[in-house]
């Protein structure tokens, strides 16, 4: 949609400018599309003076992120993130990536963007559903923040909210998620903090095999977490209900039929942040008070079997 | 020769580990080998608690390397080069590497080992030829340096008396490449350095098509440019007898066929060191006196076609 604009003001600019393309969704984060997408760049013979710009959703971030970092061990990259999730998660911390059957984004790079462009007028193209996708990492933002980010997200109550509020919602998720990756740019601790709902969404997503986009999948893990977090009284009273009512609003899940299967099992045995078999959950105890709880997996495995909901 | 004894130790010493092999040469510095690779870390189920050990020489430590980099956004790495190549050169210093049809490490990352473990009895087994391609590398380091550094490559008379001196001649190495490459990691200025004898040694090492060996390329691609230098008086006079007496003597080469080929030329214009249109040639002004030389390509371009020897 903004590929021909973009390069127009970049030859207009006195750039020399090749726009490379890539098909939609997460199948193009592969070895193939890597290797093509480098190929490429050898064959147009670009150099350490040149670089990238990504523009596009998640996808097109990860790929090109990693693409930047890799050629000539590392040319310029700019992220323009058009999609919401882009703009609120992805295009931000320098986390770049490609899948592998065993799993999403089991490699990549850390590899910080030049800059980050943000236009929050692609949100006015973005398909509904694409918008309350990068809404749910929103509200797992807004849930750990608390205060005056949390209260806006209250004032959220259909899609079309998101929008008008966009600039707001977009600007407190960046703020946060910089602040966090600042202090801790390769996830040693504080940037697992991210990954509130992403455990269980991760597995989600994995087992949903493409029904589910990623916020959506983001969604389902952050309510069940926070759900049984509540039940054993580790999060407060009615903590469950206010996310809930965030999400629900804007059309996400909360519950999903792959939850508690073995294809779900199998996915979450597979969370790169296991480390010495032991998984660290992150849940609030209150909105505005995120914190780390550590367990070792078979125990969280064998939590997850008695208390998430079945399909049956 | 060496893998089956340190997988026994890591098991004595209560570490799991798995040995995974590659073939010989600088083919399996490919996509296809740097994929199966990460294939088998992830169906054994490595995590961010494990790491890697590049036991091997240098296609072994940039593969190895890496993957390191790449698996999980990146895990532990330790280098443990057995060929003097590697010992004095790429085990130190972070760069990781494939290779693509255009150029050899146009694909990598820069990511520090843990740790770099040299054992230079590994040079009793280690090839005559592979010894003095190394001492090539030893050779381009000295000359930088100048000292006693360069006063002890005067002793070496044969390939024996590098095994001899080896200790001081790697400690000597290393000490230069570490504190070049703590001023500059990522190889914006400083770190160019390094490249001397490498602008025509690599354009010579790809010509000549696995002919070559690396330091090989390297002795042919230093000696030719300070002759060039001397010739044009930047460089001072004598030098040129002294780089070539300490190559000659172990039976490093100083000329090869394809200097001044179509095929020398092609890949010189695939140097990933250019930018702008802009080539930094290293040379030294005497001995323990490297400089920068940058100048377009197109010059070096014509004034190489006009002074290097051609094979008729």
């Amino acid at each position: 949609l903004y590929a021909a604009k973009l390069k127009q003001q970049l030859v207009v600019a006195g750039y020399p400018t090749k726009v490379l393309t890539v098909a939609a969704g997460e199948k193009s984060k592969s070895w193939d599309q890597l290797e093509q997408l480098i190929d490429q760049l050898a064959a147009a013979h670009f150099s350490r003076a040149d670089g990238i710009i990504a523009l596009g959703g998640g996808v097109v971030g990860d790929l090109a992120g990693l693409v930047a970092s890799l050629y000539l061990r590392g040319i310029a990259v700019i992220q323009m993130p058009t999609s919401l999730l882009a703009q609120v998660d992805s295009s931000v911390g320098g986390k770049t990536a490609i899948d592998l059957p065993a799993g999403k984004n089991l490699v990549g790079t850390f590899y910080q963007p030049d800059l980050v462009l943000i236009d929050p007028t692609t949100l006015q193209t973005l398909p509904d559903r694409l918008v309350a996708e990068g809404y749910g990492e929103i509200v797992k933002c807004a849930a750990m923040v608390g205060g005056t980010f949390w209260q806006l997200t209250g004032q959220i109550k259909k899609i079309a909210d998101i929008r008008h509020f966009a600039v707001q919602l977009i600007s407190d998720s960046v703020s946060f998620k910089a602040d966090v990756v600042t202090h801790d740019e390769t996830e040693t601790h504080q940037r697992q903090l991210l990954n509130f709902g992403h455990t269980l969404g991760h597995a989600v997503e994995k087992a949903a095999a493409g029904r589910l986009f990623h916020g959506e999948a983001v969604a389902v893990g952050m309510y069940q977490l926070c759900r049984l977090f509540e039940q054993q009284k580790l999060t407060a009273p009615g903590t469950t209900k206010q996310i809930a009512a965030r999400l629900l609003v804007v059309g996400l899940p909360l519950a999903d039929p792959t939850l508690n299967t073995p294809a779900f099992f199998a996915a979450l045995q597979h969370d790169k942040k296991i480390r010495y078999g032991q998984l660290t959950l992150i849940y609030v105890k209150k909105i505005g008070q995120p914190d780390f709880y550590p367990r070792p997996l078979t125990e969280v495995i064998d939590f997850l079997q008695k208390n998430l909901p079945t399909k049956n």
